[in-house]
């Protein structure tokens, strides 16, 4: 199934099935807002299994992209991971970071009181701060058990999301340094249209990985297409993570963190943080700036038939 | 105002008007939720202060603290900060930690999607985490809006609340030191029952601050008792430092950090962790154990006549 929510004025939106080739659309009967359907799934999954059949065959009307917001307009709850090992030890071998170990994985709880449409501008306060993007898969769970492990964790798995985690970079080592962990420096992100099941993904849904590349474009420049699937914890092993001394609401967002391949100088970045750390690497000194306002960031993941999935995030950072 | 939420079965419960001697209760006419009216404060207000003076007058029936969720049984955003020097010098001291300026404050985003009811059992995964209690104050705010400065933040105080702040604190080297911040050692936190609106302190609400004793006692034995009022930045100061680069969305929780004295040795303290690093620094090894299963928190703020403000946090931590 694929589901978006359209702005209707409300908060959470109005909940859509769409197509699987995102040409039509049609409001779903058994439940009007996704939070609604993660907190009952069972109950109301079977009503809209069978109107994405028929949207599939032609009901519903064309899909506007630039009237949905975010799948999940708001969230109770929002992690982020950083699985991606490649990503983490440029990091640290640039900064100077002492090596962390891969496990258990990286975790920050993040602002999810709301989540920008994906056409939406974004506002921020300064082209001061390292104003970077930072492309991501995510998953959407339904309500998960404390103490709840990996196994039982995939069955959690409720839909899968394609995340732009704003950064503010140079507020980070402060931040990072406190031991408190991450405020200024991680403003709203942004989600990509589209939430999807995962059966819709076939193959490319391995082992609670999303194995598709994340393509993505600044200012109309190709910057990166990395490989999700080099995730060294997949997302239920992010769940089982996150679930050690809480429950998980249902609607909890988990991200995958900026995607990241080991063959980063072939398939480029998900972040600008990692082009410049490759360039410290490299030539000794960063060369590539952080965003300005007015920049254009577009980041979108296809099936490898070209069938889009979550569409596409395409934006501009402006000043607040 | 005084303000609870009681349960009625549903996720927000009702919201309730309560007496100031807190001996009657009455259902708000005006709205049914307190995050309904903090997105809409000043069109409710109104309403809801001739209905407190009827409920002063002896309106409604008698309240039953133990019926009562958290005010605000869960928020879209829950921001703690770490406002009382003493605590923070204390830990720095005894961890070896570098010391950390005091401006701009520390503060991290925790789990919002529910706050334990004050008489509610705790349930956490093991006793080898190190249970600890945080006793806190806190505020509630309306929507502020990015780049709001401290003397504006002031108008956004829309409630006082009592705060258990529940800390794993064996799992918070590992936590502090990935720089994402705390996950695991910072699971839900408990709110005494009753919200409060600032005019309600009188003359303890001071220059953003709470200048009353939190009294806490653990298993029936007193364990603190400092004063509020010491903090380094006070809540429109917190408030501004954590709208920096986001909106900050209406009922917004913001915790002051654990209530600590430079008088620690004669007040008390408000968490273990604290009487444990005196204790390092006069004995050279704590000697309090932390939290077992089993053991009872009590919390409680009154005024200097011995009127009740927030009600007690009163409950028991358990195997989950």
């Amino acid at each position: 199934m694929k589901l978006t929510s359209l702005d209707d004025g409300s908060a959470d939106g109005r909940l859509h099935l769409v197509s699987r080739d995102h040409s039509r659309a049609a409001p779903a009967e058994a439940v009007t807002t996704l939070q609604a359907l993660l907190e009952d799934w069972d109950t109301h999954a079977p009503a809209l299994k069978a109107q994405y059949a028929a949207v599939n065959a032609g009901a519903g009307v064309p899909f506007d992209a630039a009237k949905a917001l975010a799948p999940l307009p708001r969230a109770w709850q929002w992690l982020d991971g950083s699985a991606y090992d490649s990503h983490g030890a440029l990091m640290e071998k640039v900064f100077g970071i002492e090596p962390l170990p891969t496990w258990p994985p990286l975790m920050y709880q993040g602002i999810s009181d709301r989540f920008h449409a994906a056409r939406a501008d974004v506002p921020l306060p300064s082209e001061d701060d390292g104003i970077d993007f930072e492309g991501e898969f995510g998953i959407i769970t339904d309500r998960v058990p404390m103490g709840t492990d990996a196994a039982a964790a995939r069955g959690h798995i409720r839909l899968l999301v394609q995340i732009n985690d704003w950064s503010l970079r140079k507020l980070a080592p402060r931040e990072m340094k406190t031991g408190f962990g991450w405020l200024h420096c991680k403003p709203a992100c942004t989600m990509a249209p589209v939430a999807v099941t995962p059966d819709e993904l076939g193959a490319q849904w391995r082992e609670a990985r999303i194995d598709l590349p994340l393509v993505v474009d600044w200012n109309g420049a190709r910057f990166g297409a990395a490989q999700g699937v080099e995730m060294s914890a997949g997302f239920d092993q992010l769940i089982a993570h996150a679930a050690y001394s809480r429950d998980l609401v249902a609607g909890t967002v988990i991200g995958s963190g900026t995607v990241s391949n080991e063959s980063y100088r072939e398939v480029g970045s998900s972040c600008i943080a990692e082009r410049r750390g490759i360039e410290i690497l490299d030539e000794g000194a960063p060369t590539t700036e952080f965003m300005r306002f007015g920049d254009r960031i577009r980041m979108e993941a296809r099936l490898p038939d070209d069938t889009p999935l979550f569409g596409a995030i395409d934006q501009i950072v402006v000043k607040a």
